[in-house]
């Protein structure tokens, strides 16, 4: 029997946990998860799992759980580095400086399960001799408690390798379809190798640079959104903003990165939340929270390499300006900014 | 010594009760209050008033406070009726159906001292021989608890007529001019006759259309809405939406009125609050108590009226369908609206 695969998670919130066990019920992979909130009550108790995919369970754990990341060893390197985190590339520290004790050059994989455009660059640049691979899940996972799990979307992963220059591209690829295999050994997920990774990347924007930030600002769930909007009214919220701004994301798709995403995807995106669940996309549920917003990849991302192509982004540059501003404000709310201090300074150059 | 004018003030609070304290003082008016959250605490105690125009005044009332709109009386009719309140068309009741028991028919002068376009157009039509006049107010004043008022900016209001087809339009502007004077009398405050309704109106939508959605759609006040911004960071807040935000106001005034409103206003109303003050503008104020916000007259009729001279208005139409939606949301938490019927219906449909 050929060795398991030593998998580092980072980011055990609901997506994270759920990888971590899928991972572990395929019998293929070993996973080391790190833990942040939830660490004491899970090294205490374990998880709790309610997963539409896999059943119920209480008291599980991954094989190690740790609340830092570890120094690499030598003798026995990660092979995957998984990162299920949130990508705020505004606020410290980074995905790079956080991971990077972690990986053994030329060795681990690292798998970044993370929305958004333009993740990938600071990782390829600071490790140009690690495959790092694109993760686009469409599962539905949260955490409602910490350490209690409910998964109730199935799990859908499309895998696939990030463009490098410093990369063969046939061990990137190869990498690539060995980490589906492993996924999938559970036969309980759907995961597969979806080379195009800037088609899937940007499809997924439809929805994320959407749906995400109106309902942040709005504090309307995906349902109460399209419930708000009478049938036939041009003036409704949804014929004002959700259906123009999608199609804000399919012509700079096309602008920028010649991806071709037909008209039909707006009605799919706008419908694609079973109304009855009434589902708070995540930056909703981080405005709620009061933590910060994944903004800046998913929206700032999608709006520089737009406009750079000569799109016209009238609607999402205004969403990316307010988010930045909440952003701001949750800076303040965690100390990183002190309106008083920047009032007096400005007072004093005034 | 000629009879005092008999006046009716619907909405007291920050600044319908200043303008009442104001005319009170001034010794040509009485008033007669309408209040409803505060009314039991001020009929007890009356009003606590500190006042950057007036002074600090401790147990102060109207000559009549009351808590609903009293009928007329065909022998004292009131001269004129104040309307302080917010201005909200989407939600009942509206002020045509509020003030109507006190109107007295070719007698009533109604003074609307609101924000907004086309708010006399309910009002000429539901009153079409009663003068309605237009009072643009630049106080600063809040109630901070029920019955305590602070006013931390001069009063200065701007008084002219609306464009009627049915009243005599020097009747008008005597009636104007006299509501003036009498306004005028205390000495205290900055009241003028500005026949350019239309001008001041739109002038004012600068701030209001602008800062008042924007600050209410981030929870930043006007300072830290600032203070978030770099210096020469083209891509700031500010200059991503407020500025070209003031700019589409500008463009719709000039191509819906014909209203020129200088490009250096822009600056005057990014700057207009004093940084020290944190000021949060009304609909943030509202938004924050869970309020309905005052937007289909500030934000939609000038949508509206720009859009259909052919003004481009992207920033302002995405602000005006995210208010749209909080609206809504508000109807829903007022019990307005239900969400779970309504999806049942929209299930039941499909």
């Amino acid at each position: 029997m050929a060795q398991k695969a030593k998998v580092l998670l980072v980011g055990a919130g609901g997506i994270g946990t759920m990888t971590a066990f899928n991972l572990e019920q395929g019998g293929l992979a070993t996973v080391t998860a790190i833990l942040r909130s939830n660490y004491t009550i899970v090294k205490d108790q374990g998880f709790t799992i309610d997963s539409c995919d896999h059943g119920k369970f209480q008291g599980w754990r991954p094989s190690e759980v740790l609340n830092k990341i570890p120094d690499q060893e030598p003798s026995a390197p990660f092979d995957y580095i998984i990162c299920t985190t949130k990508n705020n590339p505004d606020i410290p520290p980074t995905l790079v400086d956080l991971i990077s004790p972690a990986v053994t050059p030329g060795h681990s994989v690292i798998v970044l399960v993370q929305n958004g455009l333009n993740i990938e660059k600071p990782l390829l640049k600071a490790f140009p001799n690690n495959v790092c691979l694109s993760g686009v899940s469409l599962m539905g996972a949260d955490e409602l408690s910490p350490g209690s799990i409910l998964q109730n979307d199935v799990d859908r992963l499309y895998i696939g390798e990030f463009v490098s220059d410093t990369m063969d591209k046939e061990k990137q690829t190869a990498a690539a379809k060995d980490f589906v295999r492993i996924y999938s050994a559970s036969g309980k997920v759907q995961c597969s190798y979806q080379p195009d990774v800037v088609f899937v990347r940007w499809r997924k924007l439809m929805y994320n640079a959407v749906w995400n930030p109106i309902c942040a600002l709005t504090d309307l769930d995906t349902s109460r959104f399209r419930l708000a909007s009478e049938d036939n009214d041009p003036a409704s919220p949804l014929n004002l903003l959700i259906r123009p701004a999608m199609n804000e994301i399919r012509a700079a798709a096309k602008a920028a990165a010649n991806v071709d995403l037909p008209e039909s995807l707006v009605e799919d995106m706008v419908e694609c939340d079973p109304i009855e669940i009434f589902c708070a996309p995540s930056m909703l549920q981080d405005r709620r929270k009061k933590r910060f917003l994944e903004f800046e990849n998913i929206l700032g991302e999608a709006l520089r390499e737009g406009e750079k192509a000569g799109a016209s982004m009238p609607i999402v540059r205004t969403i990316y300006a307010l988010c930045k501003a909440i952003q701001w404000r949750t800076k303040e709310t965690s100390g990183m900014v002190d309106a008083v201090k920047l009032m007096e300074e400005r007072k004093a150059r005034s």
